[in-house]
């Protein structure tokens, strides 16, 4: 049985160009004992995918996805089961449950809680690491309080546009930053955000002195850059800033010309604490972030998008239109 | 009875120099009930002075001040006592004990706890809120743990000095940073810090490679700029970075020119903390600071240096001086 898989030949200039991608095919050998197959439904195509990329060249792209086991030597993995598992992306995988460590963390792979009659989809998303991303990155980093002042910046994709539905359920006043006119219309008419606006057409200064008026206590940062600059120069003291990612600066590959965010010095007069997290640091309790974000979609409180892609081969073109604002929402390829 | 004191005459532009200041004398009036007249005896000189200044000039200089109350209506306060007050830069005060604020904080007053034979002037920087600001800045926002590796920049000033000497205290591997060769040679040879380097004439990336080769847990950051980005770079995951200060900055008066510590991307990656600080947040414990750096400056495990100028004329070159790396140490002005 074979697998095909996607290869990165080199690495991203610049903007992640198409050819910078190879789908290979690999043999897979026999099912060892605790072993299973898994075949893909659903791969996951995130903008972290970009800066998790080893040294060395050819790589395999790395990424979660959505698994049927079609196979297995495990009975505690029986065939039918669905899993999360961090294959990559490739069409099949074998493997078993193990201490392996991703990104120095475990786990790499747990099998899904039940969904019910909501897409498997989900859990590469708003039930899945995305979804834990927005929850733990939101709840623990930024701690908000009812009543506070909350700006997301890149609030149409997929953590920031949970975030803004998080904020709201712990009733605070949310305001988003997107990419264009529909994405806000998204955010404010749908998600229930207070405020929303194109940051490439609104003076941001103005937006926020007129619609966050007593200042921000909660900023949580996809993006970076000038964008992040001038947000933070509105915090209010004892700001906290959750720094999610960086999008604005993903594509650059000179790191001096990666654009700042300018923090000093209001860093040290309004005294903000300004943190990065990865997803991973919350893994002990990953599936407690899974099982209330699975609630609150259940109980409508909790609205997401997907942007689905279909085939194996559209993966490298969703991934390249996350870094040029394509997706609304969380961007999936749908393999089977 | 008149008061002298410092003016500033209009918002500084760019370095502050001299013309800035002027001093005048002020009436005093006769004491009322609970009052003292308390007489400067040692004024403080202090970066953070040049940015709390406010909107309307001219206006008082604000900062620290020993002195000794020498007339007073007021039986808790007799003759005789000396105070830490943030009366400004001027010779002669008349207030009482209050429940005003500073800053937002109480308090703004305090009697001196008995320094015994050590000099009064430590009330203003060792023994005082300059080494609350190195004990609980480098304590409570760092976290340092046994074994780890830290890193100060502007470790010669009076803060500096005193955090690498905590840091080694609590059994860190302390790295510093200064402005001249003979600053580093005193905080190697005289303070006990492992390495120092003069970030003007290191290749501080190469430094740093060969002198904290497991990376960097605690950064305390008292100057911003490219040094701290350079820094950053090298914080190991989970690393917690102090924002005491931005020294670098404050003499550029346009926003948009203030040189940004670059932080993105690998805020995420490494998943660091930075928060800066204000001391007036730990005023609800500042004597038990206070006690604690009074007790190692007698058991000789806290050394510190003062750059004393004498004479109350003296204290606007004092506080032009510090811009220019003249100190080594607090500066203090000796007024009497």
């Amino acid at each position: 049985m074979n697998s095909r898989k996607y290869i990165v030949l080199n690495p991203f200039v610049g903007e992640p160009k198409k050819e910078d991608f190879q789908i290979v095919e690999e043999q897979l050998s026999d099912l060892k004992e605790d072993e299973f197959l898994a075949e893909a439904v659903y791969i996951s195509v995130d903008p972290y995918q970009r800066m998790k990329l080893g040294n060395v060249y050819p790589c395999d792209m790395i990424g979660g996805q959505i698994a049927k086991i079609i196979k297995s030597r495990n009975s505690e993995y029986p065939v039918g089961t669905f899993v999360m598992g961090h294959f990559g992306w490739r069409t099949h995988t074998i493997t078993k449950p193990s201490n392996e460590k991703f990104c120095g963390q475990k786990p790499y792979m747990y099998v899904l809680p039940d969904f019910e009659d909501l897409p498997l989809s989900l859990g590469l998303g708003v039930c899945g690491r995305v979804g834990n991303t927005a929850y733990f990155g939101f709840t623990e980093i930024c701690q908000p309080k009812w009543g506070e002042t909350v700006v997301v910046s890149g609030a149409a994709g997929a953590v920031g546009s949970h975030v803004g539905q998080i904020a709201k359920i712990l009733g605070c006043k949310v305001i988003g930053f997107a990419g264009t006119e529909e994405k806000c219309k998204w955010l404010v008419e749908e998600l229930g955000f207070d405020h929303a606006a194109n940051y490439k057409t609104v003076t941001v200064e103005k937006f926020l002195k007129e619609n966050a008026p007593n200042g921000i206590d909660c900023y949580f940062d996809n993006v970076g850059g000038e964008l992040s600059s001038i947000i933070l120069a509105h915090m209010n003291n004892f700001g906290r800033v959750a720094v999610c990612g960086a999008i604005s600066n993903y594509n650059e590959t000179d790191p001096a010309k990666r654009k700042a965010t300018t923090l000093q010095p209001f860093i040290v007069a309004k005294q903000l604490k300004i943190e990065g997290f990865l997803v991973n640091r919350f893994a002990d309790k990953s599936m407690m972030g899974i099982k209330q974000n699975l609630k609150w979609v259940k109980e409508g409180k909790l609205k997401y998008r997907e942007h689905i892609s279909e085939g194996f081969e559209s993966a490298a073109d969703a991934f390249i239109g996350l870094f040029r604002g394509d997706n609304t929402g969380k961007a999936i390829v749908k393999v089977i």
